[in-house]
């Protein structure tokens, strides 16, 4: 399958002008973003760089004209390829001033008042905690306000080139999810099997899977996060995968469930009312509706069968730049669902004590309603 | 090659009761840690879960006992495996008190002045930075100050245990590098190149391969951090290759280059002033040694070949649960060496305009010098 890399710069001038003209709104001056992924998403640039927790990236919007990089001087030549072309560069390490006073300079060249910075949920300033006070104090009258709300809108909804990129990444993992039974079989151990399945989600095309999550037990799975463990898988075991796969900057986030050599009647049951709630998860999907609405439809759903939720505490969210982003699909989230979503819908619960059901499949938010992007998990639990 | 996972609790119990011992020093009354690899460096969790943004997870180092954790409801399971057993847990996600009241409620009841927080330089506080400001308004009294010198000391100096790890990983990169010439040749792109590379490592056992860059240029690369791009390789070109690849928690980090077809006299020269330049800086490796004295002997081979340092900032640093930490091995940087430590030698320079060399190996500091850990890069550069 063919698959464009990057966008046109048309489509960062656009992210650009969006986020500029909420802070006219916000009366906002500059904006300041310093993770990687908010950094790629108006400078396009990408590097694995972002691993080393040495040398703090900034990145600013200014009220007009195109973003400008605070950066490492390492990063100089790989930065000027990206369609930013106003990079300033200290020369670093340097603990004792690591980018702060030409951060600071340049800021306040640009801004007379307030600077927006991502300070609410699901954001975190990647610089440290120290730098962040002198930065504080090197702005003087300059204020740092929370801008979470202007990422947390834009990126939330996704245009079709970053669109097509989630489709692309869905659709190469369902390929590994309907071809596992020729990679997974009783003996193996969920290590043996998350490592086969990276490197199978890999050789068909994914750039990192960066979640990946393979744990089973008797009957069914206590955990959906846990490492995996070297106990060889027997028959009557339930396998649970799950993959966040990413390429070019965008993930998917879907999990299977499998059966080793048999199913029990109370896993199958506990399969079937999961799958139920998913299909009523994603009927429920459509602009004007909100994130907590379609959990309610997946909550009455298992209440029907006798379950309630466990605690992963939400049954779906937002995916995007990270496995995991805003909205969440819980009872106190009412944000309004907008066309160009992508959203995970995922009802889980616990069906026994230590036996947990868990399902969940990637869509996008359209105006006519759901439009699915990971391949439909298989109505009966698969039997490996 | 067998390899052994995890650590004994007594690893554990020797981390805690060494960073406890600091504690008093530094008359801090809790220590507070919420990334990842300070939350796994002394509980020994470890999950993917991180890389989801929506949740914090907090660990406690009191003054005494085993440490606390203050997590979301869905880590509970998992964490619990652990040598943990204060696992105190709120129902997330909830954003408007996302574990923020719960945290502040336990650090105060274990302290009453001070609770370290990693605040210096290669940190960072995995938190929205509204939910820092009102952790420190409900902690009262009680002062967040900053802890870096304790994690950092603790940190830099490996275990034998931890050592075993980091010699793993490294022995399984030098494998791929050295048999890199049946998977790579002229025509294919980087970007081919790297995927290959990834896969081969991950094929020999690492677990992930978080930091990996693959370079090329006619005669020489032009950057050591950028994404790979489609240009097919020609004959002439010069490919750099950086590996951060990682088991079990640790990292190995070294790079290797390689000549398409022929090399020019120009890279040959400039191979070979890094290759000594490498060999001087691991001869310089001892305890008592300061970091910038082992930057001093390769900036003076260097030198002594007309070169200077280019972007990079440094020669080298420490390498551990992350692909580079502390010290690093510059002009500035003070730090003694110590048995035990990990360090990246990796001196480098602009041997032309848009023409780069560096090169890297690892080493363990030993009582009595280096131990290299990384199998030596080949004399002359290999052509492919």
């Amino acid at each position: 399958m063919s698959f464009e890399r990057g966008f046109p710069v048309s489509e960062f001038e656009t992210r650009v002008q969006k986020a500029q003209g909420m802070m006219r709104d916000a009366k906002m001056d500059a904006l300041l973003f310093m993770t990687e992924r908010e950094f790629t998403y108006f400078s396009g640039f990408q590097s694995n760089f972002w691993q080393s927790p040495t040398r703090p990236w900034f990145l600013i919007i200014p009220a007009q004209g195109k973003p400008i990089a605070v950066i490492p001087s390492i990063g100089e030549n790989a930065l000027l390829l990206s369609w930013i072309d106003d990079v300033r560069i200290w020369a670093s390490p340097n603990p004792q001033d690591e980018g702060i006073s030409l951060l600071a300079d340049t800021l306040k060249g640009l801004a007379n008042n307030r600077v927006g910075v991502p300070m609410g949920a699901e954001t975190h300033m990647r610089m440290p905690a120290n730098d962040v006070e002198m930065l504080r104090s090197s702005l003087g009258a300059v204020q740092m306000v929370d801008a979470t709300d202007i990422v947390r809108s834009l990126r939330m909804v996704k245009s079709e080139r970053e669109i097509a990129k989630h489709k692309h990444i869905c659709g190469l993992v369902s390929d590994a999810y309907e071809t596992i039974g020729a990679r997974v079989r009783a003996g193996m151990s969920e290590r043996e099997i998350l490592a086969a399945h990276r490197l199978d989600v890999l050789a068909r095309g994914a750039d990192t899977v960066p979640y990946i999550v393979a744990t089973a037990g008797v009957d069914g799975t206590d955990d959906a996060i846990r490492f995996p463990n070297d106990r060889p898988l027997n028959v009557g075991d339930v396998l649970f995968i799950d993959t966040g796969a990413e390429i070019d900057g965008y993930y998917c986030d879907f999990d299977r469930n499998f059966a080793i050599g048999r199913a029990s009647d109370a896993t199958k049951r506990a399969y079937d009312l999961a799958y139920r709630a998913t299909d009523t998860g994603i009927a429920a999907v459509r602009p004007g509706v909100r994130a907590c609405d379609v959990w309610q439809a997946m909550a009455d759903v298992l209440a029907s069968g006798g379950a309630q939720g466990g605690g992963v505490g939400r049954m779906g969210h937002g995916v995007g730049l990270h496995n995991t982003e805003w909205p969440s699909l819980m009872a106190t989230d009412r944000t309004v669902l907008q066309d160009g979503m992508i959203l995970a819908i995922e009802p889980g619960y616990d069906f026994a004590p230590g036996k947990m059901m868990l399902h969940e499949e990637n869509v996008i938010v359209r105006a006519d309603g759901a439009e699915l992007i990971s391949r439909r998990a298989p109505r009966d639990i698969p039997i490996l």
